[in-house]
Parts: C-alpha cells; sequence; structure tokens
C-alpha cells in the first residue's frame, strides 16, 4: 500500500494525505456518533482532476473508497468500515462557486460547497435557492445530491434532485464526465444526472452541479392552524392549495406530543395556544407579491377552514419575529427529542392520502407491543414524509427501550409498506438501511440496480457496502 | 418465425396479432410520413403481463421489439427499421385510467392512456395534469414519458419527467416491475424511474404510470409583448418572474417572420399590432385566485416592463375568447409552416441566459451560407427552447433547399454546441438523430449509456438503433 499512498501524495502533495489517527479521527465518526470506521488515509483533493487522480490510483491498486461531504448523513453513508483498508475521500476543498448566471436562474458549484454558502451566494443575486434543512450550516452541495435531500420547500420547490440541472462526475474509471449543462430541457439520450443524485457516491464522485435559482420571495407569512386529527390535517392540505396554489409553501404536521416536549425541554418558548389539541399544521405561505397580498390570501383561507370545520384555532404571525416563534416549536422537537434522551427514528414517507390512515392504524399495534411508548410524530406532511420516533414509555430508561430497536423498525416500517410507503423519505440508505432495502425492495428492482453498479462500477472501487 | 408468432398469440389471442399489409401500414409510417419501417408483426397487448409474455417470447427468438404508443413522435423512435425482423409493440389497448386520488394529487394510468383522456379525468376531479401539446389528442403517456415530453407548461410545471412518481415497467428480461409509487419522498437506491423516462423504450417497455395532479388553476390570462430583440425578451423573462413568481406560467417568443408567415397563410386570423415589430412574447398567468388578482399582477408587470423600455408595447386579453385569439397565432406558426412548404427543423435548447447571443450569432452565419435563407424562429424561451427552422429563399424550390439539410444542422448544431446548448430539447433522438448524439455527446457519456443499455438489455432486444 506504500506505492498507493506515494501515489496519492505525488497527486496532492503530502499535506493533503492524512494518516494520523488524530488528524483522520474527525472524518471517521458519523454525526451522530454511532459509528466510527477505520481509514487507511485521509485523502483531500483539491479540484476534480485531483479527484480523478485519486480513482485511477485506487482502481489500480484496487482501493476502495469513501466519498464524504459535510459529514452530517444520518445513515452511516459517509463513513468508512472497519477493515482499515479504505480510504476516505473527503470534498471539502473542493469549495469554489464557479458562476452565478441570474438571467438563467442558475448557479455553477463545487461539490464541497457548504450549503449555506450557496443560500447566500443566490441572495447575493436577488436569487433563492430553495434548498434548507437543519444542518445546512455544514452540509455540503455533494452530499445533499447524494443523498436527495428534502428539507422544509421540498412541497414547493422539490428535492435537490429538481434542484439540480447538471453535474459534473468522476466516474469509478477516474474519467471526468462533464455534465455541467445549465438546460431546463435537454432530451438526448439516458438521464445519468439523476442516476448520481441519491446514489450516495456508489456509482461516481460528484465532482461539481449547475444548481436551479428562484426568484427570491417578496414575502412570508406564516400560521399555526390547531386541529382534531391527522385526517383534518389532510382536509388542510387540499383546501390550503387550492385556495393558495403555488403560494403554499410549508405545511408541517406536529403532534400535541411534540409540543409538549418542547414545551417541557424549553419552558422559555412560548406556546401559541392556552389549551391543548390534538394536532397542530404549521403553515408558510411565500411569493413575489407583497405581504398585504399574503395576509389576504392567508386569511380567506384560513377563515375557510374554520367555517367548514377543518381546524379548531389558529394563529396568524403578524410579524417576523413571530413568524420566527413559530417556526421555532417546529424546529426545537429534534433538539427536544435529543434532550429527553435517544429514541427510535424512522424517516419514513407515504402516499399524502394515507398519511392519517398510517397513524391511526399504526400507533395502537406499537402500543399493543410497546405498552406506554410515546409517539414523536412530525414531518413534511404536504411531501408525505414523517419522523415518525418511538420514545420509551415513562419510567423505562432510553438504552433499554433501545435494546427492542429491531423489533420496532419491523413493526413500523411492515406498516409503511402496507399503505404503500418509503422506509427513507430523505435521508438515504447507506449503510444503516441496506439490510432494510434488501427486504422491502422487489428482487426485479434490487437486480436492476445492481446491474447498473456492476456496469459503471466494475471493480466495486466507490463506497461498497453502501445502498447494496 | 411461426413459433414465435404461435407463442404471440397464445398469449394475446390472434386477433391482435396482426399480420396483414394493410392492418399493419398505420403503425410503420412516422407521423411526418418520412419513413416506412416493415415489421414482422403489430402486436397489440391488452395488459401488463401480456407485455411481459411477448417480451419473454422476443427474448426467447431474439426478435427486437420496437415499443409504439400514439405514433406522433418526430424523430423516428416509434417506428420500426426496414429488416421486416422486429415485431412494432402497439400499447393503445393499455388505456385505463386505473386510479385518481386527489387528495395524494396523484392519477394511476396505463402507458396507452391518451394524454388528452388524461388531462379531462384530472379535470373531472376539480385537478390539473398540466402536460400539453399539439398531440394531445392522439399521443400517449407512455409516449410522452418514453420522450420526457415537454409542451407549453414546463416554465411552470416541469417536463414529464417532473411529472411522474412511479412507474410499471415491463423489463427485458420479460419481468414486471412494480414502481408505481405515489410518493414526493423516496430515498431508497437509484432511481430507475427517471431512467427509463426519457430512455425511448430502449431499456424496457413503460406499461403504467403514477402521475402528478396540480390544483386546477381558477384564472388565467394572456397577453401579447412587442419588443426589438431577443434580448430584450430575456429582459422582460427575469422581469415577468420577479414579479409574478410561479403564476407565469407561459413565456412564448415569436419572431415578426413567424407572424408575418401566419398572416400570409391565415389573413382571418386578426394581428394584434397595426405596425410591425421585430420579436413577440406571449405571456400567460395563471393561479389560484381570482382573475381580478391576475389582472392587478399583469399590470404591474407590463408597466413596469413599458417603464424600463423592456418592451415597446402590449395588448392584455379582456376575455376568454381574446385570449384564445393570442395562442391561436403561436399555434399557427406550425400550420403556417406546413403551408408554406417544408423547411429544415430543429428543437434546440439553449442556457436562457444566451438565447440572444445564440439567436445573433446563428442568424448571420446561416444566411452567408444559404443568403437568403428565412428563420422561422419561435418557441418556449422561459425554458431556454427554441424551434429554429431554416426555410429556402425566396425563388428557392423548397424541396432544392432540403438538400442542404445537413449541412444546415451542421452549422445550426455547430453553434448549439457552441453556447452551450442540446440538439434535442423536447423531442428526443431516436433513429433521426442518432448519428448526431454520437457526434456531440463526450465519449465518457456515451460509454456510460452503453454501459447501462447493455446491463439492462444485454439481448439488445429493446427498439435497438434508437438513441446509441
Amino acid at each position: 500500500m506504500m506505492d498507493f499512498i506515494s501515489q496519492c501524495r505525488a497527486a496532492l502533495g503530502a499535506a493533503h494525505v492524512l494518516q494520523a489517527p488524530a488528524d483522520m479521527a474527525p472524518f471517521l465518526t458519523d454525526q451522530r456518533g454511532r459509528f466510527t470506521g477505520q481509514a487507511l488515509a485521509v485523502l483531500r483533493p483539491g479540484s476534480a482532476e485531483e479527484v480523478a487522480a485519486l480513482v485511477r490510483a485506487c482502481a489500480e491498486y484496487r482501493v476502495t473508497l469513501v466519498p464524504q461531504g459535510g459529514n452530517t448523513g444520518l445513515v452511516l453513508g459517509s463513513v468508512p468500515d472497519l477493515s482499515g483498508r479504505q480510504v476516505l475521500l473527503s470534498l471539502a476543498r473542493l469549495n469554489r462557486i464557479r458562476e452565478v448566471d441570474a438571467v438563467n436562474r442558475t448557479m455553477t458549484v463545487d461539490a464541497g460547497c457548504i450549503l449555506q454558502h450557496v443560500q447566500q451566494a443566490a441572495a447575493a443575486e436577488g436569487c433563492l435557492f430553495p434548498l434548507s434543512l437543519a444542518a445546512e450550516g455544514s452540509c455540503t452541495i455533494g452530499g445533499n445530491l447524494s443523498t436527495n435531500a428534502g428539507g422544509t420547500a421540498v412541497l414547493r420547490y422539490g428535492n435537490m434532485r429538481e434542484l439540480c440541472l447538471g453535474l459534473e462526475v468522476v466516474t469509478p474509471q477516474g474519467e471526468i464526465w462533464n455534465g455541467l449543462r445549465g438546460l431546463r430541457k435537454d432530451n438526448t439520450g439516458y438521464d445519468l444526472r439523476d442516476l448520481f443524485i441519491g446514489a450516495e457516491g456508489t456509482l461516481g464522485v460528484i465532482t461539481g452541479a449547475v444548481l436551479k435559482l428562484y426568484p427570491q420571495p417578496k414575502a412570508s407569512l406564516t400560521a399555526l392552524a390547531a386541529l382534531r386529527s391527522p385526517a383534518a390535517a389532510l382536509q388542510l392540505l387540499v383546501l390550503m392549495q387550492d385556495h393558495c396554489g403555488a403560494s403554499l409553501t410549508g405545511f408541517e404536521l406536529m403532534s400535541q406530543y411534540c409540543l409538549q416536549l418542547v414545551a417541557q425541554q424549553f419552558p422559555q418558548l412560548r406556546q401559541p395556544f392556552a389549551a391543548p389539541h390534538a394536532q397542530y399544521v404549521l403553515l408558510e405561505l411565500s411569493n413575489s407579491e407583497p405581504e398585504q397580498h399574503a395576509v389576504g390570501l392567508l386569511e380567506r383561507a384560513i377563515g375557510a377552514a374554520l367555517e367548514r370545520g377543518v381546524i379548531d384555532d389558529a394563529v396568524v404571525a403578524s410579524s417576523v419575529a413571530q413568524s420566527a416563534a413559530l417556526w421555532q416549536l417546529r424546529e426545537h422537537i429534534p433538539l427536544a427529542q435529543a434532550r429527553a434522551g435517544k429514541n427510535i427514528k424512522h424517516d419514513i414517507s407515504l402516499p399524502v392520502s394515507r398519511i392519517a390512515d398510517f397513524i391511526t392504524a399504526t400507533g395502537p399495534r406499537l402500543d399493543a407491543a410497546f405498552p406506554g411508548c410515546q409517539l414523536v410524530c412530525f414531518g413534511h406532511v404536504g411531501d408525505g414524509n414523517l419522523h415518525y420516533n418511538v420514545a420509551p414509555p415513562d419510567g423505562i430508561a432510553h438504552e433499554d427501550f433501545l435494546l427492542n430497536q429491531d423489533q420496532v423498525n419491523r413493526l413500523v416500517y411492515d406498516s409503511v409498506a402496507a399503505f404503500g410507503g418509503s422506509i427513507s423519505a430523505e435521508h438515504g440508505i447507506g449503510a444503516l438501511k441496506r439490510d432494510e432495502l434488501a427486504r422491502y425492495k422487489s428482487p426485479v428492482e434490487l437486480n436492476m440496480m445492481r446491474a447498473i453498479k456492476s456496469a459503471l462500477d466494475p471493480l466495486g472501487i466507490m463506497n461498497p457496502g453502501k445502498i447494496l
């Protein structure tokens, strides 16, 4: 392996080939601290050409590689295994905004750019890059692409796949594919772009991308509605979309237990309703028109919802500060969970129309199997995405409850499958859900995936053990 | 081959295996009448299971197959070759609307459903299926998917790829992949859906799809703006998007020569401006709000454009009839071209920001090579898509001018490539542009496409000679 390392040093300069345990440590443990892998080296290339040189070296010496962006992934997709024979390829030094084209509404960036920097560069040109998620201060565009990231604006703008027009990829043969096209329409052969997006680094290394930008919204307005049930939330969604169309940019469901958890852990946050309700929906409207227009639109829609008995109560933010306070409730749910102790997490999606039935059916099954367990159920309901987390019954230690993880997962995922849903809505598969994937995907689909993997990466050097 | 035909008859019933020349004829010539192929038989299955049985027979006997929907394709993608050894697989009998889910805003359909029937079924549930194009009365969803169709609503709703959530596909092995998922978020492995979409039947046969629906817009408003140049049209696009956001649903450029052609061939159509202008943009606004809101929005935006000198004049339709009259001008351009005689057509796309430079640079080059040639240049400029057609100089017979087709294509496509564009924006590659694809795609990209083709269809039975 010394020859291989020498070749890496020659390609990058010795300073960017890390081998000391202390230097490598930050790259080897996943964000939630669940797993620590080992690596032969951490490689920090500074350009697509350097990435290509490293991949060619990996192919020559049959060294497998694990690409990593901001190391904020949630499914152990960007940390190496325990063998110590893999290299960790950090894309963090590829961090240039290459070009902003305000007329084409596109931005060309290196894969290692941090999402927040991309958002800021778009805003500086009067544009919006809509992807927004909790890790935006440290996650990278390459990771967002490789996991087809979702977040809070999918309802209006789509997932990362819908926000990307073109890619630059280093293939498993160490060639650079320049697919950095800024085209809204291009029907010239197979859609390689969308194949690499969401492939979690198993088919090639994304080194650059052309991202889609949108006009910056001029006004944004937030409201919180109180409802009796998830079924009412679905009625509200249809009503809001009929009234507001594309101006409805956020629709987040939270159960009473979620807000109770936030109130317990963060008593300083103001709870908007005097009495508790079973469910809440956080609504956001934003568009290119003056704020008074959004106010009128939202008031009419909320009025119709109250009149038809779809919602029981609502507060509409009348200032930016009030909007922020309502969003804080939503954003503090994961933080409150973390303070309360570990729980068993699921990032699932369902057809929107089946969410209420899923919640109604699955809760009692969990309660029958694990009496008294608590559901922390919230999420991007407008996209059919639930964060469906199971916490221990009162009086049971979190560590003890986690021993039931496999049985809880089986029960939840079987229910997801029965309702036509997905076991990973926005986090990906990685190493964490690989066995679950094999269980829930059809052999026909798995075989096609394996055929594509073998065709593009016949040596199997690209992030093996992830997804497949 | 008799054994193969017997097997097809056993699978479908003899009535759906056509072999008489008169029965087969309608399936063997492309819509524009440019090419007539030959076939061993025309097979008309009635279900995905029957398609699968036929594909297994094809694999067993090494018979290659050509899937066909409404036979409205423009690139010879769905007609057989001259060998007489291929079978034509018509999906027309798979024409059931399987399910409409108004809460999930999805519709599950057979691939052979005619686009207009799908639009109507959506409307009956108060929803919109936004794909709209000239052939909508006879083209099928399977063909729309296989060519990733575009049309007039891409600016707001995207191409067919963005309008599809899930697929059912018969693989080259004759297995049925049930990927009919109605999920907005699903990150569980490689994106096979988008690989089959746009693959023009070369990787498998699409038999069903889950389509995305939208709320039906409540108001729609049309205007025609007169401008000095394509550069002004781009300024107008940015201004309109900043003012109207997602409410801007149409933005179509037409040159003076296009409207002149329409006036010559259809003198009964009213021309909206007394004096000619160099360029025109047809604008459409639509959203979920009352019509008076759209009127105010459009008037403010048009006012700003006039004030800044971006446009020279504008008419805003004040009735549905006036809107229709403005759209008729746009829709009569292809008809007027057809009446005037054949020309050399290009369906190209460019980064939106480079359209004006492309037009400015390419016209003089064509004029230098073919003095006096006329450009019929119009299209979906909001998507970067131009229909850039070259007509003969006055006094030159259309048939004679068509002899220059290869040289004209070379000049236009070289210019498209130089400006970062695509030689096929929305029509696909088929057999017609296969050699052009090989010329303009990088070897890296072509090799990946070939590797995928071989991996999924190792026997090469799926629509060979198309795309690759």
